[in-house]
């Protein structure tokens, strides 16, 4: 296929008249689509029925012989933290569980970091005049909402494949204002991409400025397959301590999307003075955890296996909707240069990068046609992407039926967007 | 009886033997007994034990349709922001449910004024040179940890048996640096006293020099009566809203003493604007709470009715425990002028005022003879009881048998180590 750029003005002209009929066609559907957030479907939910009737009456004792139904257990119960060492690649003395939200540990790190430093700290880093974090884009918009939240200076850093360009994240934390680095390391949020074990074992040695410059490491996707193939990542927290640099990383995951997304566990999983350090906070905060959830859980999931077992269900219900999302961005944009996109191996996104000045008008035109996209620019820091090209995709919630629909209604308004604007270019041109 | 200071010498040498020779005895029974914590007791979370199957297989949608598997939903579902509105004398839209602690909704009330201030603020209280919570004494050690924790200061309040000494209160308030004040306004831990209807009136009514001052709500005990009589508490949003000062109030409560004290809901409850502030702040923090074990108390108490019936049998439990406490310390120290000590309508604590200078030996005799009391002190802020007199007796966990032999011996060591004070403080005279 000719790329748009290459066609003659004739067969440009037809390729926007086939555009727009295609967009008009999907438009007339008046279908309702969501691919805005990465939220399990119902389907991979029921995949955890069995946990709705657990723990079940009379059974509230943990292995340990305590009453999971009182006050306590601020680390989280044994048995869960045992099982939940597969996932955080940690000893199970330093992980800690905490309720169903993995942001909510990430929010409390920093707001302790904030309001009281972190280990290494000279002053709380509200204290501090400039405090500053790096944030590979395209990212997580949630963990950039946060630290626009709290006033921390965000520093984007361009990703590459796999991972963060290290050059820049090395150049720019000789400043000392950096005190911290988003990651997601595994199946990369929206990106899909993972962290190279030369990526990762940099972040772990690097020279900071700061003597208490941190690793946010969301492992949110850890186990979420979207191949057979399971994808592993370096150890960040034996790299870490290996380089001499042992409270670098805090690690967070959280089975929202692999148990139930609303009802799930999170954790935290550090070095032992990082891990002393977030339950000093965490005492002050709360007398414990939900620990009959946690016992859910282990009754649930059992053991390394179980999990195991259970993300390949979610993969079987998953990764046709990423094909169906793949089949449909190819037949209509291949070869047409109108946009890349990723093809991952796990997670919960697909990333495209459209024609660069076109990302709003794709939102756009698919909100009139009846589907909603995330914003554009969400996933840059300030909600602004400076390219105004990126698209997040998130085909888990619908169903496969209507991922195939909004898939097509999305590859129709990129190719749409994209002759438009060569058009208006050599309109411009020809002025 | 005669008191302990009219006695002569040898009634005096007399008493000291019985009391010695009682408190041996105690310590040669060799028992093992807590009454540190205000914890229920194995048989109160079986009250609860239908909970435990709950929301059970294919129960997860709500009233409104929605799927409580999944993500959002922040401000908890609206069929159990209905049934608590009972619990928080509140509308339901005016209530924000939280997860297993309002210890933590208090926390992080603290921290987000700290971090961004509260509406009404003219910049985030970590900004200031110097914040201050008033602090009735005795009160929770909780509240003054949290405090403690981030730099506030603390000014202690006396309490007058209908709440905190208001004369004093409003004369604090005209300090601009005063931000808060803590109240357990029913049942007050320690003291068991409740608010009067003219001390609410006040709180909400009272000229602060702080435009962001807040009232800490904390009606953790808001239906845990110890007698038929359900004591009530005058409206506290109400009473603010027609003063004038309609934010003056952040609502909290729990279900941790309700259904189950380690997987309860938490809840705050405020004015809209208020309300408006934490949920945008909670948003940032997590995609929602756990709605499940929302719709598990939903099942289960059903309605007022049921969490009415539910306490009472609470109570069944409860009030036997607290009776056989005050039979003991009636039995050794009525008329010894060793102690007085609150006859509580409802709430978890029993507080003795020992003879000044005693508590801390108190605790100690106690300790010695197997018996944990929480720390003297620990109902101060900074942990410093300058009279050294406040014990705080907690006697919900532990079984009534245990519960009556601890309370013996608690009686015992109040006396004995009233005796020999009494004898220092002669010998003392007499040199």
């Amino acid at each position: 296929m000719t790329t748009i750029a290459d066609r003659s003005a004739a067969d440009l002209a037809d390729l926007h008249a086939r555009a727009r009929d295609a967009y008009e066609a999907f438009k007339a559907r008046g279908l309702k689509l969501d691919m805005t957030r990465g939220k399990p479907s119902p389907e991979q939910l029921d995949l955890a029925a069995g946990m709705l009737g657990l723990a079940g009456n009379g059974d509230y004792v943990t292995q340990a012989g305590e009453d999971a139904r009182n006050y306590g257990g601020q680390q989280g119960i044994a048995e869960v933290r045992a099982l939940f060492t597969h996932l955080l690649d940690a000893p199970a003395d330093q992980i800690v569980v905490g309720d169903n939200s993995s942001l909510a540990m990430m929010h409390d790190s920093i707001a302790w970091a904030l309001l009281t430093g972190v280990p290494g700290s000279a002053k709380p880093w509200s204290k501090e005049s400039d405090i500053a974090f790096l944030c590979p884009v395209p990212g997580y918009d949630r963990h950039f909402a946060l630290c626009e939240a709290y006033g921390i200076r965000m520093i984007p850093v361009p990703m590459t494949g796999h991972g963060p360009d290290m050059d820049v994240v090395e150049a720019a934390v000789a400043d000392p204002a950096v005190r911290g680095l988003w990651c997601v390391p595994k199946y990369s949020n929206p990106s899909g991409e993972t962290y190279s074990d030369e990526t990762v074992r940099r972040l772990a040695a690097m020279k900071t400025a700061a003597p208490d410059f941190r690793l946010f490491w969301d492992n949110a996707y850890a186990v979420h397959h979207l191949t057979p193939e399971r994808v592993a990542v370096a150890n960040i927290l034996t790299l870490c301590a290996e380089a001499g640099n042992p409270d670098r990383a805090f690690v967070f995951a959280s089975t929202s999307k692999i148990t139930l997304a609303g009802a799930g566990l999170a954790f935290f999983a550090s070095s032992p003075d990082n891990v002393r350090w977030y339950l000093a906070r965490a005492s002050k905060r709360t007398i414990g955890p939900d620990k009959l959830n946690q016992l859910r859980h282990v009754r649930f999931l059992r053991d390394g296996a179980g999990l195991d077992a259970h993300m390949d269900a979610h993969r079987a219900l998953l990764a046709p909707k990423f094909a169906a999302v793949e089949e449909a961005l190819s037949r209509h944009l291949a070869g047409t240069g109108a946009a890349k996109w990723t093809k991952p191996d796990g997670g919960y996104f697909i990333t495209v990068e459209a024609r660069d000045g076109t990302a709003t008008e794709v939102v756009r035109l698919a909100k009139e046609a009846g589907l909603a996209l995330t914003p554009a620019g969400a996933t840059s820091p300030y909600g602004r992407d400076p390219r105004d090209s990126v698209l997040r995709l998130a085909p888990s919630y619908p169903s496969l039926k209507d991922v195939t629909a909004a898939a097509e209604g999305i590859a129709v308004c990129i190719l749409l967007a994209s002759v438009e604007a060569e058009r208006r270019v050599r309109e411009r041109n020809a002025a």
